[in-house]
């Protein structure tokens, strides 16, 4: 691929730790799939390519940090309801219903809507993993892939095919593309037994993969763990090797102070994800305890759960969530400052993706995911903190042009990979079948 | 006027209890200023004036019951601070620097961000608010302003002349326009003292004028009111004669459960205005407890403060947020439904502005404010419930047209009162200006 110069345009760069700051007059120098330079702008460069940046500002291409993307099928199918009720009666019911073909469209529909609101890495969790492997691959993003497994649930003892099929997708996933990395999914503490959970660290250890999985998610699961079992979802992360294995732990809304040591001694492989929009929604009781995370060393991400739930894939709006409900939890309007969330937003959320060094931040030889917005519009005016415009006023919509991995894949507001039309349309047609529950049954039960 | 017919849309009607429903295919007939029928769509129509809606989704305009609206001049400028120093520190030094051009050209930006994202309502609190009724006048929105007075700090007892200029802004606004109305604006409890209450209450009695004001902000506000003077800021209101008046009572997140069956004795005339994204940034520790309010009977409408703190004036963002922080306030994910929430958007802020029966419903003999609403982008896709999508998904950016009055004020997606690029580069070039603290002084102090 020639040399793509992203000209005249403003940076946003989000150091490790102190302010963020936003460099003006900037040219972000591309190669092949890199950020190779940022200089200041000269308008005499020399590359073949060029998008014209004047009025915009470069940011990191988002990252969701945990998704179903293929539960834009259900969006707005299981309104108001306490999460027993969302799982038992409509959620896994519905997934009864599932299909590759169905998977596909869905993850189809989430990847055009993730790029064109500036998401460029999708950290994805759910069935039929090679329909959205195939559906990222299409459509340019970036993707993180976990196959979900319960554990077999009758009891035999014996080794769990779903488990096993399960493993060998993540292995081919993981050679399939250099946008597509996999993880292992076993879906929960609750739902995956314990000796499953062991064997999933062995092949985690054995062969490089992380552990995405939901724990913790909220404290009632958490008392009911202790109740059972006479340990927390975290310990039980720990003692099956979870931990040691490396994990990304979807919510974690229940870990209680006593597990904050725990993560701790693992906090160079494990990051949990913040999806609070979700923990309101459901009536959860509490949000991700960030400061105690962050406080034991522990990477944290911003992630939008699936649209069954949070409606939307907005990384804008879960990245706003996370800083209003951090203040709301500490009762403190000074933490989760703009900058401390756009550094969870940007850092937390490449670790939390296992992506650290390759995106997540704007600087010679990360991959070239970049996203220009256009903060000119009324909502976003008068500009006193470009920062501040990221976190508290921003809308999806002001996301002009996307590239992954040096591709443009959204340009002027226009997919380029795929057609809208035609990907709307095909989730349409299939929506009905989704919501569907004459057949009856479900897929699992909700019983921490 | 000609008639104008709005053809061939779906209509979102809000009952006063119950579900509300989707009436597809629909034509509503306006003429002059009013709905005066919505009837089956028929393609035969003999209107002059025709806006074709197939695909779109007609709902009331929405109303912005409270807010600040010139102070998007400060958005962005006062972040990652506790309210006393929101106000102390920030707000109220800058406000030093207030003129009436600077105010105008505040409002007319605002008004523009309003329209464009639906906002056909919107219920001002502010100083020189004849500007901003100039401001509304010009961009064809409807508005009810209330001038912001305190009480002298002088301690005479003589009148207080800024009150009584207030009243008199009032009274000439009250006669200005048919889309504005005026409210007498004593700033809040802790801001205003009991005489000048009392006297505001006689005048809004004798002349039909609503009370705009803060109270019960927080709970120390309350606390502080209990520990100063023995009675709750709710208590104020009542003994000064201001609920007997008819308020608008904004926030109220600090109203303990025995000012209820006081409001409850003024329910008719009686709202509470609540802006709960600014709470959560603020960490105000408490949200309005609407649950408590409604069954008392007081209205409750949803506002978005001033976009000093809430850096929007996005009436959708603050719906979603209501639903979400009264699912979490009240640990009910069944509480605060999508058609509760839609209810209190639409018929809660009608009461809160005090237009009840002219605004707040598609209804003939209703003002002609509509809003087109656009929900085929891949954000709300596939569509199972168009009602979920209005609290949960859709973003400002799906409104593509707007009437107030029966004028159309937004099409497809562009301001038609007013040359928006003008508007913002106005505002830009004053911005400075705003937030300048070099000269010192401060409006007010903030020690409730």
């Amino acid at each position: 691929m020639p040399r793509l110069l992203i000209r005249n345009v403003s940076v946003l760069v989000v150091p490790e730790q102190g302010e963020c700051r936003i460099d003006d007059a900037q040219d972000v120098h591309v190669q092949d799939d890199l950020i190779v330079a940022i200089t200041p702008t000269d308008a005499a460069g020399p590359e073949d390519a060029v998008i014209d940046g004047p009025g915009l500002l470069a940011v990191p291409g988002l990252v969701n940090s945990h998704t179903h993307s293929p539960m834009v099928m259900m969006r707005g199918a299981a309104e108001d309801l306490a999460i027993e009720d969302w799982f038992n009666q409509r959620i896994w019911p519905m997934e009864m219903n599932l299909t590759p073909e169905r998977v596909r469209v869905g993850a189809r529909l989430a990847c055009a809507e993730m790029l064109l609101g500036g998401v460029t890495t999708f950290v994805d969790h759910y069935f039929h993993a090679d329909q959205i492997a195939a559906a990222a691959i299409e459509s340019g993003i970036r993707a993180n892939l976990a196959p979900t497994f319960f554990s077999a649930t009758d009891a035999t003892g014996s080794t769990n095919k779903e488990m096993q099929a399960a493993f060998d997708v993540t292995r081919e996933l993981g050679e399939l593309h250099p946008r597509i990395t996999a993880s292992l999914g076993p879906h929960a503490t609750y739902t995956v037994n314990d000796d499953d959970l062991r064997r999933t660290a062995e092949v985690a250890r054995d062969e490089g993969f992380r552990i995405h999985l939901h724990a913790a998610e909220t404290d009632d699961q958490t008392q009911a763990s202790l109740d059972k079992y006479g340990v927390t979802p975290i310990q039980v992360l720990e003692r099956t090797g979870v931990l040691d294995a490396g994990a990304l732990i979807a919510h974690g809304c229940g870990i209680r102070p006593e597990d904050l040591p725990i993560l701790g001694r693992y906090a160079g492989r494990t990051a949990v994800a913040s999806c609070p929009k979700v923990y309101l929604k459901l009536a959860m009781g509490e949000v991700t305890p960030i400061k105690g995370l962050m406080t034991a060393g522990v990477s944290v991400g911003v992630g939008t759960d699936g649209a069954a739930v949070h409606n939307t894939l907005d990384v804008w709006e879960a990245i706003r969530m996370v800083a209003l409900t951090q203040k709301q939890r500490e009762q403190d309007a000074e933490w989760m400052t703009v900058d401390d969330t756009l550094r969870l937003a940007m850092r937390g959320s490449a670790a939390a993706a296992g992506l650290t060094g390759k995106v997540g931040v704007l600087e010679p030889g990360h991959q070239a995911d970049v996203v220009l917005v256009d903060l000119n519009a009324p909502h976003n005016q008068p500009l006193h903190d470009p920062r501040a415009a990221l976190v508290y006023s921003v809308r999806a919509t002001d996301v002009v042009t996307v590239l992954v991995a040096g591709q443009v894949v959204v340009r002027d507001h226009r997919l380029t990979s795929m057609d809208l039309d035609e990907v709307v349309a095909d989730a349409r047609s299939l929506a009905h079948t989704l919501v569907d529950l004459s057949k009856g049954g479900s897929i699992q039960h909700y019983d921490p």
